[in-house]
């Protein structure tokens, strides 16, 4: 059986990552999202293992001390991680993963898996990108300009990528990625069973 | 400007081909259509320009020694071939192009334009591009032998393709087509110039 592909997705906070994520989700059934794990407490409206498996940091210690991470990262004093044995099952059933991650634990995870097909989602502009965070009301001004910055370090982290995708109208983007999810399962690389199959039987 | 990319598609005849392309050419206005040049002659209901542009095997000769063939093979006694310049006219002014060509053309292309994209679309099984020969009806049993004997060597070649999709439903043959259009447009190796600009205004 072919092994299913991993997919990581990145974007700035702001770049609507999340929207374009879920409807692609919804459409289709057999890609399997990666929830992370963290050490930070559940925010109202969280709930465990859909918007993170919340455990403790002697827990995720001892997770990366096991080798049971695929890749993590603190931010803000806390742990952010992808559990790998989920994953790796999910592949081997030859089922599809998309996991959700900041840059550099992406980069983690094609050092682990050079396989991986890593996807960044462009803002059509650093002004624009401010204007959405803004827009959106809930931070103060310092923290958004500290979400620029962060933005610009990651957009700078994009070249290592293998897609880069920018979104500026919602409908195109979502056809975007599942554009690169259907294109990803053609390459030769994953079809050369299949070509064997077909001469097979000639 | 971002050049056009290149796209070249082949497939052992019975496989759907035709159809799957006037599909994805007619929801996709920005992508051209190269039309062969022959030195054989038309045959009833062809039109010069649409299905071939016909050209005497003097006039073909020259364009070949010119250097004005991007590729071309024989076949029953009759040169097929590329016309280069509109090809490169095209790409330079940032249109993609769709090349319909068969194996040995596709080769040459590859080596002539490393970055040109090879699609092949597989028959879901020797048998059943036996079945579908039969049912056109139009060709004797000693006649689609030998298609099918060139079909197995044309699918031997399709290790050498970039892409291959297999059409077993026209619909989803039409998407897979599609989606490799638009994901090989979204490769990091199209977009350096996007992010660059992207982080110059920030």
């Amino acid at each position: 059986m072919t092994k299913g592909k991993l997919f990581v997705i990145s974007a700035p906070s702001g770049c609507g990552k999340g929207t374009i994520l879920s409807e692609v989700l919804k459409n289709n059934k057999n890609l399997f999202f990666s929830v992370s794990a963290t050490t930070r407490s559940p925010r109202d409206g969280e709930t465990e293992g859909v918007n993170y498996y919340y455990i403790t940091e002697e827990e995720f210690k001892r997770e990366i001390d096991n080798g049971g991470m695929l890749e993590y990262t603190q931010y803000c004093g806390h742990y952010y991680g992808t559990p790998k044995k989920k994953v790796i099952d999910k592949l081997e059933q030859g089922i599809d993963v998309i996991l959700e991650i900041e840059t550099i634990g992406a980069m983690q995870v094609k050092k682990a898996m050079n396989e991986a097909i890593l996807i960044f989602i462009l803002p059509p502009s650093v002004p624009e990108l401010r204007r959405r965070l803004n827009k959106r009301g809930t931070e103060k001004p310092d923290v958004i300009e500290k979400r620029i910055s962060e933005a610009v370090d990651e957009i700078k982290r994009s070249y290592n990528y293998d897609y880069v995708m920018m979104n500026d109208e919602l409908e195109v983007s979502i056809k975007d990625l599942e554009a690169i999810l259907t294109a990803s399962k053609l390459t030769i690389d994953n079809n050369k069973n299949m070509i064997g199959e077909v001469l097979e039987n000639a």
